[in-house]
């Protein structure tokens, strides 16, 4: 007798469908996106969802990592499966089964081709501080609080420098190490709301640390210990050590991946 | 020899300060505002620490209980002390030891007179639904998940109903007793922001349940289970069976406790 794979009840060759998520989190519980052996993780949550829904031990592919505590609002994964079940009944079996600190905000199917990492153009993220005395408890699992004297305009003029190509080896993890460390940076703008402030970059990727250690130098920037001179001499000096500080983890959003519009939907 | 009460070396009579706080709280943990023996409590936190700053076991006073769950972003409070520490170092002194989701706004001296709950004025309470079919996890501690259609114009319009002064009695929890269940509501309205819903309601005293009952009512008139009729009659009927649900204690914030201008403050 012929072993079958599941799902293929006809004999014939399994077709398997490429299903796209989106998936929003608050990171403060995990130990960042990717699967680690012994701290639970988004997407290890989420694969075992996926397994106890269909039977299948699925390969999730992420837009790419998150450190432990970062946040994410729209992170992209997708996966293929043998199942049957429709992709849009992916959205509500998932969230079902998941945390509610884990969301799946939609599911569908995408073609064969469809690869969340490396079709990734661009990501935007989010770098969120609070500058009042005291943080209010509604906000302290999103917010960096930093309650002492900055000069936003100083940070505003530091902020824009950081768009165009630059060589970010100043902003990257320490001892990590890159084919390139060369990311192009489309918009980085800083924003202030009351005690909120708020800086949002989107650029064609990032390396390990980047956007915290780009929050963590324009601090750095605003409180007048690094002049906008030595802010701009970073790129060139390619030193992790005349960068500032690496801002905590809680208070980065992953707010958006951004895909070429070509026609990923079947 | 004579026995000397704590802080009075002089042998002069003890001169009590009292102290008002301001208080925001994320109510997910806690058994509400009022002290229980067995379960952790706001008031029960916040006296065990001004404890353990004066040495004194003081009596604090809230601005009235809230429900378990429900959270506050200024609640007010006093207590009379013996201690010489200056009124603002409260704050400092108490956010150091309170955990992070119990935050002291404010601190300052009033006149020995001001009582934080007979003082009261009004109060002004926030309902907050989320309508959107998938609740972030950002919103997931203090929004109601309500992913069902609502007439949205018919809440606003009983929303207004409620503005006047009422008996209550239709909206307070079952098989409690009040010496009154008359209350005025100076403002109550309705606002939607995408998929959020706010309900914001200003009256001199609220029942206990009354505006998670409120806001329970307003859904079922939303959806259509209640006439704008049946609505107005719940007044007259005083009967809690004819009203709506009880809309859970996560979506409720205690935004504001109002006091007359006098000069409280030393």
């Amino acid at each position: 007798m012929q072993k079958r794979k599941p799902g293929n009840k006809t004999g014939q060759p399994i077709e398997r469908r490429n299903i796209r998520l989106t998936v929003a989190f608050e990171g403060n519980a995990y130990h960042g996106w990717q699967i680690q052996h012994d701290s639970p993780t988004v997407q290890g949550y989420i694969s075992d969802a996926i397994a106890r829904i269909t039977g299948e031990k699925v390969t999730l592919t992420g837009s790419g990592r998150t450190d432990a505590g970062v946040h994410a609002r729209g992170l992209v994964a997708n996966f293929l499966t043998g199942s049957r079940i429709p992709a849009l009944q992916f959205v509500r079996a998932l969230n079902g089964i998941l945390p509610r600190d884990i969301r799946i905000l939609s599911a569908r199917q995408v073609t064969a081709g469809f690869h969340a990492r490396r079709d990734a153009i661009s990501k935007t993220y989010r770098y969120q501080i609070y500058l009042g005395r005291i943080l209010p408890p509604h906000l302290m699992r999103e917010y960096f609080h930093y309650p002492y004297r900055l000069d936003i305009r100083r940070m505003e003029i530091a902020a824009r420098l950081f768009v165009g190509e630059h060589d970010f080896a100043s902003f990257a993890k320490a001892n990590a190490s890159y084919s390139s460390t060369v990311r192009r940076i489309f918009s980085c703008s800083l924003r202030k709301k009351g005690n909120r402030l708020l800086l949002t970059v989107q650029g064609n990727g990032f390396l390990q640390h980047m956007v915290r250690n780009m929050a963590g130098t324009l601090v750095e920037v605003g409180k007048g210990s690094m002049t906008l001179e030595q802010f701009q001499d970073l790129f060139s000096k390619r030193d992790r050590k005349l960068a500032g500080f690496t801002a905590p983890a809680s208070g980065l959003i992953l707010l958006k991946v951004h895909y070429v519009s070509r026609p990923w939907p079947l």
